[in-house]
């Protein structure tokens, strides 16, 4: 097959940040380049050297372009104009590109419209085979407008010509998370109520809104980061397993899960960092949550009693992303070693910057005495990998160009992660914390053990 | 309390090797020293200076003797003259020592005069409080030596005077064994034959019989480190939960893992390595057993149909000494990851000479991959201890001084090893080994999973 890789926003951050640099790895190691082209596409009516020379400024890491040039064309395009997607979709077939993914770097407010012009282009048909449509993260803004656009792409694509992205699936720590669950008799036996005591999901941020502020004052983090990257992670932890790790028996394990979800309105805690209203394009009278602590419980038998605990923020005291399995003390613990004072079982999957498995268990304290205290064993998978573990966004390329669907959301997760959502919207304003000892001394009240966070 | 500690046999190897040191150590570290007295008796007819002479050639470790001295008289004893028990008993009331330990670090078949002998001269009195014995192993030679040498000592002693040592009980990572087990609710959910594939329990020795060719020849791998060191592991790795850690609770549940223990007869594997038979004091047509190999099976619900491997011998590739707990492969393993080619769920207890926990579990191959491979979790327990962790001796004497027999083997514990041992001897002689290679090459075919060996 020869393969194109359409990018609409391809004057977007995110090119420059994450997909050009993905995509350059990718050849630069032999993962991709025979029989592939980029066609970098984007509104501004610019040349190709001049496309590169914007590149060049903007892309972070060290390339060598000469090289990298060979795989890219840019290509000016009005989404308004169906013309020019003809002109585009004429240009590929011409050049006999028999493979076509056709990605979306844009706002979520142009899927519809951009989705429209590449159905009637004759892009993609309905149900034509090796073409697919990516869209970048949000799929949405709430519920609502996230069914509307969706309604609209199903008008113009099979669901399995669609890929929508949640980065963190691209995250090696969160691949890792079922083979560590279902590859290991020993987790997968003990992942349950009578084991478990606690689960918690963090993804804490250390930096604020920088310039991302005209998006995320609209959005805020429950639906920038709890919607989509927690649930997501939420959903692996907690999902039965699937009879074969295929895409869709992955994701009605997932959505049972998101269906079966109840957060606990009385717990949450919405916090806005002090300072936020003065960023850059941020309403001075802004609401919007920059933080938020929520504690959900799953419906059913395996997870009786188990409380989830969500927490992300900006502007704490750490960049850390993680999920934490706290097991429970064995009920005659006191009884057996009256020295436990201070004992600790927990399996920690360690997501953001390292990443790595850390598994803390009791042992015996070395020396004359029979105090018990907790071991820590930690893998650190980061450090394994010969060079850096891929960037999420080089492995769900790899996947897209395979026709793997699985690290991509399937409607239905959309759908039910934007109804969770819904359902915890509180009226509540956030209160402003100067730092994140603010907040912990809050949750601490709430009895949520803030040992983790 | 006034703490004397008698011990026989006190010009033997083991009381320069292992005896001297622990407790030199346990006076350095303050755990003893005041309102304490070491009595070293031997029949040899020298001066205290003398002993000191001899023990400082002995001796291996640094030791301030100006300092130590203090701690240690010698008194000469020859084990026939019940008179000689009397001038000592004598001299030990009169000097006010209310707290008496007699350690026989003599040969097995001494053990009844000598008990005899303490008895008679009212050095311990049956039933008396603060008065104990202490029997070094071996404890007998055989079922029957062992049944006589006990019925003599229940004559003249209750069964909690007696303390009978298997130093193997104060080693470190032995005393982990009910820990990790029991406080980390992880293991206890996953200590059963729905887990655990096979448990193997090694102890493996470099060295050849050096200089104990004339003990180790009337003896055996089986009767020198199966009956003891190896089936007390076993007992702590499959034994019940007791209600309570104390000594009587905890060896109820062990001496039930001996009772309900099979050996499977045709599996077993005795060796005897090249040039044994040229060694010191052992005989030219020795049939002695310097390697053993076996599996036993427990009879119960919780270890139905997991075998349990032994291992041990002289002259093997390595000192090393552990417990490796097998975990299952999940059943559907091959089904949901069919890239899963080399996966392995461990846990080791190492004992000696490393002592810690590797916990070896498996996660996503690092990079652009679904492989899965193994991946270790490391904890070292001697290198947590801010000097090295003490060793099984010391351990043993504060247990000892304190009165506290958990570490200890009670006469139903050694009487049921002492039944399977004899359950076993085969008149199969032990084949000659070259190397370790050639007893695993023989192991290999009889289908024993040699990874861990």
């Amino acid at each position: 097959m020869k393969k194109a890789l359409v990018i609409f926003g391809s004057t977007g951050n995110l090119m420059y940040k994450k997909l050009i640099p993905a995509i350059y790895h990718l050849i630069q190691q032999g993962h991709i380049g025979e029989d592939f082209m980029v066609y970098a596409v984007a509104r501004r009516n610019q040349s190709f050297d001049d496309y590169i020379e914007e590149a060049k400024n903007q892309v972070k890491i060290s390339i060598d372009w000469t090289h990298f040039k060979q795989y890219i064309n840019y290509r000016v395009l009005n989404v308004d104009n169906i013309d020019d997607y003809r002109r585009l979709n004429d240009e590929i077939v011409n050049k006999s590109y028999n493979d076509v993914s056709i990605y979306l770097a844009t706002p979520p407010t142009l899927f519809p419209l951009i989705s429209k012009g590449i159905s009637q282009s004759g892009f993609i048909n309905k149900g034509e085979k090796h073409k697919r449509i990516v869209f970048e993260k949000p799929f949405g803004e709430d519920l609502e407008s996230a069914q509307s656009i969706n309604k609209e792409l199903w008008k113009y694509f099979d669901e399995t010509q669609i890929y929508r992205i949640d980065h963190y699936l691209g995250k090696e720590m969160i691949q890792n998370i079922l083979v560590v669950r279902f590859a290991n008799i020993i987790f997968e036996q003990s992942w349950d109520y009578r084991s478990i005591q606690a689960i918690t999901i963090l993804a804490k941020e250390e930096e604020g809104v920088l310039s991302r502020g005209g998006y995320y004052d609209k959005i805020g983090a429950l639906k920038d980061m709890l919607q989509s990257h927690l649930l997501q992670m939420a959903a692996l932890i907690l999902m039965d397993k699937p009879k074969e790790m295929t895409s869709d028996l992955i994701k009605d394990e997932k959505v049972k899960i998101f269906q079966s979800m109840t957060f606990d309105q009385k717990d949450m805690l919405l916090g806005q960092y002090k300072g936020y209203t003065d960023s850059e394009k941020v309403d001075r009278n802004s609401s919007t949550e920059t933080f938020v602590y929520a504690k959900a419980y799953v419906q059913n038998q395996r997870w009786h009693n188990v409380p989830i605990h969500f927490l992300t923020g900006k502007k704490l005291n750490e960049k850390r992303s993680e999920i934490i399995i706290h097991f429970k003390d064995n009920h005659d613990l006191n009884l057996l070693f009256p020295q436990s004072s201070k004992v600790e079982n927990k399996l920690v999957i360690k997501v953001s910057p390292k990443e790595g498995v850390e598994f803390k268990f009791n042992v015996k304290e070395p020396g004359l005495t029979n105090n018990i205290h907790p071991a820590i064993l930690d893998y650190c998978h980061n450090c394994k990998a010969l060079e850096n573990t891929p960037e999420a966004y080089e492995r769900l390329f790899m996947e897209l160009l395979n026709d793997q669907p699985t690290l991509f959301t399937r409607w239905d997760e959309i759908e039910k992660t934007w109804e969770l959502v819904k359902s915890m919207k509180s009226n509540s304003q956030p209160i402003v914390y100067n730092s994140y000892e603010d907040l912990l001394n809050i949750l601490e009240k709430k009895e949520v053990l803030i040992d983790d966070l």
